[in-house]
């Protein structure tokens, strides 16, 4: 029967393919005598061969595809499964006690487990914890005879369906995974921001996929449209196959825009930019054609790290990433960890709602020697492209002074010391804390630019974790509060002669590109794969006509579903 | 040697008294061995008398100050004494290790303490192990001949000195302390809104105190302008017994307008309103001549409880107060549960952010049967008095219209059965989200008041926890931010011909009373200690006078400091 289940629209496009169940399967077992102790030790030693055969060629496709650090875990597995103190012991379980070897392999590896775990002074063997429970789980599924999927071994096309995607899973999929379809998640969601740089279609938040398909049934991702449809009638698949060719056609059409500006249907430039988080995005930035970098997190620098990343290290990126833009603007925001983002070595405090708590500037305002390792970096860098800095988090005047009264001071002794820095970096602040979106026109007077961080600003504004499902109906862009802020801040630039852009997830959205051009944004900053799209849609759009629409929208519009259909009836006019 | 020690003003008044260091003291041993074993054991027994004999006094003052149920914990603590099981092991260690007393006791406890935490599935036993541990800490400190402070045994005037206050530690508190200062917290800290109902000089936030000062030290608390005077001058106490002696007479001139209206100076009205949490603080508020109840948190009535309290429990509370205010109007708030407040019969979600996440309203809308409860009650009891009813963490309009009709369908429910309520119940929100606030005009056409609670405003407007030592600069109540966003919805509000009110700690402080009063603001409720002193300065204030102050504070100021200077010029012109 067809089925037809409504989600988020987290990643463009539409795939066609058979279901591939990410889910963990059901390893329960009873407790069984066996009077065969042989017998079930030969079951055992099966299941064992079984394994270490799939490890072997899980890590060799790891290698391949993923490099050699990513693959040592199923080295790591392959171990246990060799290491005689682990797998005797549970043959050895199975003799003793005439169990079965499900019984077996349970006692023995949560005996491993819990020693490796109560040793709470060396972190390496307790890591090893969790590799006794990875490879026990496969070889209590091969005893068991069920399906533990291994993402990596798909061979052939596949749609995959999960409850929800970690980094790791995702880290997993191949080229045979054509799109996917979670229960959870919203268009801001790990999942669905690796779905777009990855350009597959993506639907999330459906609540029930994983209960409604099964494996192997034929399912359509609608990520246009948001829907999954579940063994489509053939008048289904022809439909979609319409709209995937459309929508393939489309694409092309956007291919032709890579070296064009990006201007409206009346002759209004625009600058449409890219977010980065390494200097390995940046041929990605290249080929979507993006007219510079609106967005570079360098907190990836530090997360990718053991230890701080000396001003050495980060002198080598930010050069490789100004230099790889050849004079196009790069936007380069300092350091933004806490929040949900942490340094293994570089203990934060405990806190009861991080995300209102100690992160961004406020560490770099107080831990101020790694504040200015970094900026000495960056002002290093600046000789070699066109380098704009931007602090996050900004709630105060206060702190924005503070933060370029630090800049200066390095940027003093650099000078000083004969070093070459660019003497036009421009410094700007993220516009993220609802205090200083507020005051927008006072900051107005003091920075050189603003970049709209809406995904914090909304979380901010509607007291809304946007990680948490309970209240994501919460996370609202275009509610009229937001917009108004959103304008303010526009307006509150330019009344100072600056500029304004957004770097937040909206920035690349359909539906908020009228609105932001009816504002007047003058930078859009979007992952490498919307650049093109939106040149495209900006190109259909013109500033004249959609003079009035932020005022209704902002004035007359009283929920975000009023915004939406406000836009979407002048899209279609 | 004088030292001055700053903090933040938490609670009006000056005291000089003796400090009582309320702090953990160093219960570290050496191991030794003994060899008059016997000498050892008498010197255990020793210790573990004196500690049963100051329990058996601590029970007894807490009895008759706390009641039964406060002191079983010290009869639970006493019966752990005279436990052979526990006491004899401990003599019974000394003897056949040889070692000192200290040790025994350290290593018998642990045993004992870690057999009662492994009872996961026994949660009477598992808090026995904190007993033991608290049984443990006061025989160490009788065998090491160190102080464990005791406040329920203090017998003379004192100031206690900690590192912050716990509820229990206050519970603890009896009429010897005159004031007391802390390390850290600030304005709206547990410790410092206790502070204020018990009417006790607090100084919170001095980071040091408890280093700076020595046990029997005297010390001044100025709670009046957030100093601690460490060994006073002569001169100094002649200076402070001035100020409280001007304290005390200001205090006797206050309650000489009990049964005064609020008027300013140019005669225009405003209320001032108490804020209460059960029907116990009704006394408080009539004591003090509040002109009603600006806001009542219910939640007290759902944390005080083993279940979910019945529709007859609440309706008997609700009708108490009602009745108490005698026609004088009693705002409700509904349930704010989630957040830093727990029932432990309804589970909520593990939550990254609570502050951010499924609280009040949220709870509400989503577990109605819970909501509709709380409504039948309220309206019932609407009958009996002035009945208000407000929504707490309103972000949307769609919440506000969902919960009025839910009290709209319950409302009618009664009706239809018979049941008396009352045809002018007032429906208000709480305005505590950023979006609610830059969206008052929208909301001021549907609702009939709005209450502005700064302290989640502030921390939701700045993104920062109020309860987070760590980024505590940014609670600033003066923020043009904020000032921007609390006169947006008075004047929202007004131009709607609906009144707004404030319930947040702001609302009694002094330096935005001549802030507000230019605003506009119709209702200031606040802790009913507050009451007399708030009516006393409005009646300086003149409405004329300060008709530019606010325009100047959202516009010139830039910031906290700003305006906290803005306005002391004002009052000291």
């Amino acid at each position: 029967m067809v089925k037809t289940i409504k989600g988020i629209a987290a990643s463009d496009g539409i795939a066609t393919a058979e279901a591939y169940l990410l889910v963990q399967p059901d390893l329960s077992f009873t407790k069984k005598s066996v009077s065969d102790a042989d017998a079930e030790v030969s079951r055992l030693k099966d299941a064992i061969k079984t394994s270490d055969d799939e490890l072997t060629k899980i890590r060799d496709i790891a290698k391949e595809s993923l490099g050699d650090e990513e693959a040592q875990v199923f080295d790591a597995h392959k171990m246990i499964l060799a290491d005689p103190e682990f797998t005797g012991a549970v043959e050895q379980e199975v003799k003793d006690q005439s169990v079965n070897a499900e019984q077996a392999l349970h006692d023995v590896s949560e005996n491993f487990i819990s020693i490796f775990e109560g040793m709470t002074d060396n972190p390496y063997m307790q890591e090893r914890a969790a590799d006794v429970r990875d490879v026990t789980k496969r070889v209590m599924a091969h005893l068991l005879d069920v399906n533990l999927p291994n993402p990596a071994l798909i061979d052939h096309d596949v749609v995959v369906v999960a409850h929800d995607l970690t980094p790791s899973d995702t880290a997993q999929l191949n080229s045979y995974v054509k799109g996917f379809i979670t229960d959870i998640g919203g268009r801001t969601a790990h999942s669905a921001i690796m779905a777009r740089s990855l350009e597959l279609p993506a639907v999330v938040g459906t609540d029930t996929i994983t209960k409604d398909v099964k494996e192997g049934d034929t399912v359509i991702v609608d990520g246009l449209n948001g829907a999954a449809i579940v063994n489509p009638s053939d008048e289904d698949v022809k439909h979609y196959n319409e709209l995937a060719k459309n929508f393939a056609d489309e694409k092309a059409e956007w291919e032709k825009l890579k070296n064009e500006a990006s201007v409206t249907a009346d002759g209004k430039h625009f600058d449409i930019a890219a977010n980065i988080g390494t200097p390995d995005d940046l041929q990605g930035v290249i080929d979507n054609g993006a007219e510079g970098i609106g967005l570079y997190r360098t907190e990836f620098l530090y997360m990718q790290s053991e230890s701080l990343p000396t001003e050495e290290d980060q002198f080598k990126a930010y050069k490789k990433v100004l230099e790889g833009m050849k004079g196009k603007p790069v936007v380069v925001r300092t350091m933004d960890i806490g929040g949900d983002k942490h340094l293994p070595y570089l203990p934060l405090p405990e806190e009861m709602n991080p995300f209102l708590g100690y992160r961004a500037i406020r560490i770099s305002l107080d831990r101020q020697e790694i504040f200015r390792t970094q900026l000495r970096a960056l002002l290093r860098a600046s000789a070699f492209g066109n380098l704009r800095i931007m602090f996050p988090m900004i709630g105060t005047l206060q702190e924005f002074r503070d933060a370029k009264k630090v800049f200066t001071e390095e940027k003093a002794k650099l000078v000083a010391d004969g070093v070459k820095v660019s003497d036009d970096i421009q410094l700007g602040m993220m516009m993220e804390v609802p205090a200083a979106a507020v005051l927008a026109d006072q900051f107005a007077k003091e920075v050189d630019f603003f970049s709209i961080g809406t995904n914090d600003l909304i979380q901010y504004t509607m007291a809304a974790d946007r990680g948490n499902e309970h209240v994501s109906y919460l996370y609202q862009p275009y509610n009229p509060s937001i917009l108004r802020l959103i304008k303010h801040v526009i307006e509150s630039a330019h009344k100072e002669g600056k500029w304004a852009g957004m770097c937040g997830e909206a920035a690349g959205d359909n539906t908020m590109l009228p609105l932001l051009l009816s504002m007047g944004l003058d930078e859009y900053s979007m992952s490498a794969t919307s650049v093109l799209r939106v040149r495209s849609l900006m190109k259909k759009l013109s500033t004249k006509d959609l003079a009035t629409l932020a005022d209704r929208a902002v004035n007359e519009s009283i929920t975000n579903e009023d915004n939406k259909k406000l836009v979407e009836e002048y899209l279609n006019k």
